[in-house]
C-alpha cells in the first residue's frame, strides 16, 4: 500500500531557517505571516490531504473519469471531497483578499501545492487550472471581466482550463487554426478543436472558465497572431448568474496511463462566444502568465508524488525481511532496509527530495517578491531568476520523478509490479510531469535558447552562489562543500559560454545539447541548496541535534552519490552534434 | 501505433561478420549453419512475428487474462496464434535433435528470442518458460524423465513453469517453505505455495509441467536445503498419455502493471505428486542452469522492447511535423525528425540497442561453445565468460530498456501518455524485466560477490578485450575508440581492484556499489563490442557503403555521447558508504 504523510516537519525547518531573502523579509503584508500561523495551515493542510484526498488517488486509478452522453463524470469520491476542499477555503489560499482570497504567499502555498501532489494528482489538476486562469484573469482581464469572475473561481464554485494544443499543434503553437470573429458585440464567437484539455469538462464545478488561444481574421501567421479568449461553458450574466450553455461540447476524453481521474478532454467549440483577454495577437505573452506559474507547479508535482513514492518504499522497506546484510551473524534474516544497496536507492531519493523542497522554497520567495515587492527593480530582478530556474524546476523535478517512482518500485521487486501495492500508480501518474506544460526538451530550450542569453539575469543567478559560497566559508566543516559547489560553478560557467546561442557553437550543437545542460543546471541548483541547507543545520544544530544530524547526514550523501553525473553531462554535450545530425535512419 | 519490422539486415551482419569466435567455428555441427540457412530462418520468423505474434500485443493489453472458476483464459487469439506457432516448429529451434529440436545455435535462437520480445512479451513468456523447463530437465533430469516429458516441451504442446517464489521469500530462497514428503514410490507428495508464477495456468497447452523448489524433511537450514521437483499439472502415464489432474491449483492471478496478457499466477500445491530432479538438496544449483539461461533471455526481452520503441518513435518522428529545424529558412514546419533534440533521444536509443544487439550476439557465440565444444577445458572458459556477463546483460538491457522505452513516449508527446498509441504499453510491459529473474540489484551483487572474485575468469575477459584493441590497432581510424577503450579498462581494473570482495574495502562500500559498478561494466562492455563492429564496418566497407556509414556513424555517436555516463558511477561508487548506512530514516 502506498503511505503518506505531509512531511511538514520538514517544510517548517524551511520556513524557519531558509526564509533568507532580504526583499522578501521587507514585504510587508508577509511579515505576519508568522511561523505558527504557518504550522497551522500547514498541518490542517496535512489532515485534508492525508484523510480525504490520498484515498482518492487509488479510487480515480480503479474508476476512470466516465464520458457518457456528453457528460464527464469524475471518479467516486471526488465531488464530496471537492464540496468539503472548497468550503474549508483551499482554493483559495495564495489569491487576492480582493476577490475572496487568503493572500498568503507562494512560500506557503508551494507546500501546500506538494501535498497535494503527493496525495492525488488527478484530484489536485481539477483545481489547478482554476489557479492558472485566476493568475491569467488578475494580470490580463478588464476590470469588469475579473470582477465578474474571479470570485467564483477563487470561492472553486467554478474551474478554469487552459486551452492550448490542437490536434496538429502541440509543442508549435504557431500552428493554431481555432478562430474568433468579431460578433458585433464586445465578444466573439470561437471555432474550432482543442485536445489534451485537462478538466476541460467534468461535473465538480457550476461553469468551466475556458482560457483559449485562437486567431481573428488577418492575423499575422505563427505565433505573433495568436489572440487569447476567455469562453466559459455556461454563460454568465452581468449578475454573475449562470445562464444556458455556450457552444463548448465534449466529444471525448482520452484514455490514458495515468492520471485516470483527471478528464483529459477534447473539446469543441462551435460558434461559442468569448472574450478577448489582453490585446489582440498578443495572446500567447499573456497565456505564458498562466504557463510559467504553472510550470513551476508541474515541477511540484513531481516533487510530491516523488516523495509519496519516497515514502511508500521507505515503509515497506520497514517491514519486508529478505536475505541478510552485512553485519548480521545472526541466523535471522534482516528488514530489506539493512541492505546497504536499499539504502542507497532511498538515499538517492531523499536528497534528492529534500535537495527538490529546499530549492522550491528558494524559488517561492522569488516568486513573491516578483509579484508583491515595491519596488518594481526589485520585483523585475526576482521576475527574471524565477524565469531562469522556471525550466529547470519544471524538468529536472518531473525527470527525477520518474527515477524515483523506479526506484520504489524496485524496492517492492514482484510486489512493485502489481496493482494492489499502488507504487506502480505513481510512476504512471507521474509520467505526464515531463510531457505536459511543454515538454522537458521545450523547458531545455526556452533555458539555452531564452533564459541564459539574458546576461544579467545569469550573472545575478551566479550572485546568489557567490554569496552562498561567501557566507559558508565561516564554517570550516563546509569547506569541501564549497570546493564542490565552486567546482560545479566553473563547469557551469564553461558549459552557459560553450553553449550560449550568442557565441561560435554551431547552432545544431547547441539544440542537440539543451537537455544536458538543463540536466548539469538542475544538479548544480541542488548542490546550490544543499550547501545552504547545510549551513543552516550548523548554525541551528543544537535546537534539534537528531533532525540536523540526518540533514547533514543526507546533504553529505548528495554530495558524494549524487554530484559526480552532473560532470557526465558536460563532457557529453560538448563532444558536439556530428553524429546526432550525421545519422541518415533508413 | 506501434510498429515493428524485424532487424534482419542487422542481425545478418553480425552473423556473417562479428561470428569470430574462433572456438564456435571449431563446433562441427554448426559448421553446417551457413548464411543462407539462417536468412531464411530469420526471414520466416520476421513474417511470423510481424504479422501474427505482434498484433497480440495490444490485444493483450486490452484483454488481460481472466481466471474464473479456478481456470485461467488467455486473451483472444493467443491459442490460435500458438498454435500454429508450434505447427511451424518455433518452440524447438534451440533444441536438441534427439527430442525431435532443430538444433539451431544460440547465435540463431537468440535473435529469434529479439523479435519475440520485440512482438509481444507476453505471447513469448508462455513458450519461454518452457524453454528453461527443457534446459533444466535436459542437464538434470534423468534418462526416463527426459524420454517422457521432454519431446511434448519440445513440440510446444506442454509448457513449463519456474516455482521458486513464495509470499515470503523472493530474492532470498533460503526462507523457502514448500515441503516435499516421500510417498514410498520414487515420487514426493509437495504441500505449499508459490506466487508469480508466469504461465502458472493457461489455456494454450495439453499439460503443463512445473519445476518446483520444495524442502524435504530434515534438509538443512536456508539455501543448503533446497531439492527441485517436476510436478506436472496432469499425471502422465508411461506412455506419454495424459490422465487426471494433479495437486496443484491456481489461486489466483496477478493484476499488473503491465505484460497483462501474460498469466502470473499463485498456485497451491497440495499433496501434488512431484518427482526429484538433480540430488537431495541440490536443487538451488540445478535450477540455476535454467535462470542463468532465462536471465540471459530476459536482457533480450529488453533489448526486443527498445527495438520496437526505438521504431514506433523513429515513425513518428518522421510523421509528425512541428516547429522549424536550425537550417529552415522556410515558412514551413519541419518533421520532428529535423530536430536535433529528437534526434539526440533516437540516437541514444539506437546505439545503445545495436550496441546491445551486437554483445548479445557475442555472448550467444560463448554460450554455445560452453554448451557443445568438444574440449572440456574450452566448455568451462566460455562458460565462466557466460557467467560473468550473465548478470549483466541481464540488468544492463532492462535498465536501459526503461530509459529507451521512457524516450520513445517524451517523443510522442501528449500522444505518447494515451492509450491509443501503444507506446506507453512498451513501457509498463518493460518494467517487470528488471525485476524478475533476479531484481537487477541481485545481479549486481552477483556480479560482485560471485563473479568478479574469479580472478581468473575476469582476466579472460580483460584478454578478449586486449586482443580487439590489439587487432584494431591495425586500423588508425580506429585511434581514438582504442583510446577511449584503453582508458575506459584501465578504469574497469580500478574499479574492480576496489570493489574486490577479497580486497580491503569495506563491505557496505562494496554492496553500495554493485549497482554503479555493472552499470560502469554495462557501458564498457558497449564500448568494446562498439570497436568490434567498427572494425568490422571498415574490414567490409564496400561491399555496403550506405550500411556501413550508418555504422560507423552510430558507434561514433555511442563513443561521444553515451561513454562519458561511464565515470560517474565510478566516482560515486569510490565515494564509499558512510552517508548511506549513515542515515536513520525516522
Amino acid at each position: 500500500m502506498t503511505t503518506y504523510s505531509a512531511p511538514v516537519e520538514d517544510m517548517m525547518f524551511l520556513f524557519e531557517h531558509l526564509r533568507d531573502n532580504k526583499n522578501y523579509n521587507e514585504i510587508e503584508r508577509y511579515k505576519e505571516i508568522n511561523t505558527d500561523l504557518v504550522k497551522d495551515i500547514l498541518q490542517e493542510a496535512a489532515k485534508i490531504n492525508q484523510e480525504l484526498i490520498f484515498p482518492l488517488a487509488k479510487v480515480g486509478d480503479e474508476n476512470p473519469c466516465v464520458y457518457e452522453n456528453g457528460v464527464v463524470r469524475t471518479p467516486p469520491g471526488y465531488k464530496e471531497v471537492y464540496s468539503k476542499f472548497i468550503e474549508d477555503g483551499w482554493t483559495s489560499l495564495s489569491c487576492d483578499p480582493k476577490y475572496g482570497g487568503q493572500g498568503m504567499p507562494k512560500t506557503v502555498s508551494t507546500f501546500f501545492e506538494e501535498m497535494l501532489s503527493s496525495s492525488s494528482l488527478s484530484f489536485k489538476l481539477y483545481s489547478e487550472l482554476s489557479l492558472g486562469a485566476y493568475n491569467c484573469i488578475l494580470h490580463h482581464g478588464s476590470e469588469e471581466i475579473k470582477n465578474r469572475y474571479l470570485p467564483k473561481i477563487v470561492e472553486g464554485k467554478w474551474s478554469g482550463t487552459m486551452c492550448l494544443t490542437e490536434p496538429q499543434c502541440g509543442t508549435d503553437l504557431g500552428l493554431i487554426k481555432t478562430k474568433a470573429i468579431k460578433d458585433g458585440n464586445s465578444s466573439y464567437k470561437l471555432n474550432g478543436q482543442k485536445i489534451f484539455i485537462t478538466s476541460g469538462d467534468h461535473d465538480l464545478t457550476e461553469n468551466i472558465i475556458h482560457l483559449v488561444l485562437a486567431r481573428i481574421p488577418d492575423a499575422p501567421k505563427g505565433t505573433k497572431g495568436i489572440s487569447l479568449f476567455l469562453v466559459p461553458k455556461f454563460w454568465v450574466y452581468d449578475d454573475g448568474t449562470i445562464g444556458s450553455r455556450n457552444g463548448v461540447d465534449t466529444s471525448s476524453i482520452e484514455t490514458k496511463m495515468g492520471i485516470k481521474g483527471s478528464s483529459t478532454c477534447v473539446l469543441n467549440f462551435e460558434n461559442a462566444t468569448g472574450y478577448m483577454i489582453g490585446p489582440e495577437n498578443k495572446g500567447l505573452s499573456s497565456m505564458f502568465t498562466m504557463m510559467n506559474l504553472e510550470r513551476i507547479v508541474v515541477g511540484i508535482q513531481g516533487l510530491g508524488i516523488s516523495e509519496t513514492a519516497y515514502q511508500t518504499a521507505l515503509n515497506y522497506s520497514k517491514e519486508r525481511k529478505q536475505g541478510k546484510a552485512n553485519n548480521n551473524i545472526s541466523t535471522d534474516t534482516d528488514l530489506i532496509i539493512k541492505h546497504a544497496d536499499i539504502r542507497r536507492s532511498l538515499m538517492n531519493m531523499k536528497s534528492i527530495i529534500e535537495g527538490e523542497r529546499s530549492l522550491a522554497f528558494w524559488m517561492s520567495q522569488q516568486v513573491d517578491v516578483s509579484l508583491n515587492h515595491p519596488e518594481t527593480s526589485v520585483r523585475k530582478k526576482a521576475s527574471e531568476i524565477v524565469g531562469l530556474l522556471t525550466p529547470v524546476i519544471k524538468s529536472f523535478f518531473t525527470d527525477m520523478g520518474m527515477e524515483i517512482t523506479n526506484e520504489a518500485i524496485q524496492i517492492f521487486g514482484g510486489y512493485g509490479f502489481t496493482k494492489d501495492q499502488g507504487v506502480e500508480q505513481l510512476f504512471r501518474d507521474n509520467r505526464i510531469t515531463p510531457i505536459y506544460e511543454g515538454t522537458n526538451s521545450v523547458q531545455a530550450m526556452d533555458l539555452v535558447f531564452r533564459k541564459i542569453t539574458e546576461k544579467n539575469v545569469f550573472e545575478s543567478f551566479v550572485k546568489n552562489i557567490d554569496d552562498e559560497i561567501e557566507i559558508s566559508r565561516k564554517n570550516e566543516k563546509l569547506n569541501r562543500h564549497i570546493t564542490n559547489v565552486f567546482e560545479l560553478k566553473d563547469t557551469l560557467l564553461n558549459f552557459t559560454r560553450w553553449i550560449d546561442p550568442k557565441g561560435n557553437t554551431p547552432k545544431n550543437d547547441i539544440s542537440a545539447s539543451c537537455n544536458d545542460y538543463l540536466k548539469f543546471f538542475g544538479y548544480f541548483c541542488l548542490a546550490f541548496i544543499w550547501l545552504k541547507i547545510l549551513r543552516k543545520s550548523y548554525e541551528n544544530y543544537k535546537s534539534n541535534k537528531e533532525f540536523y544530524d540526518e540533514k547533514i547526514n543526507t546533504g553529505n550523501y548528495y554530495f558524494d552519490k549524487i554530484i559526480p553525473r552532473a560532470d557526465s553531462h558536460y563532457r557529453s554535450a560538448i563532444s558536439g552534434s556530428k553524429f546526432t545530425m550525421g545519422a541518415k535512419f533508413n
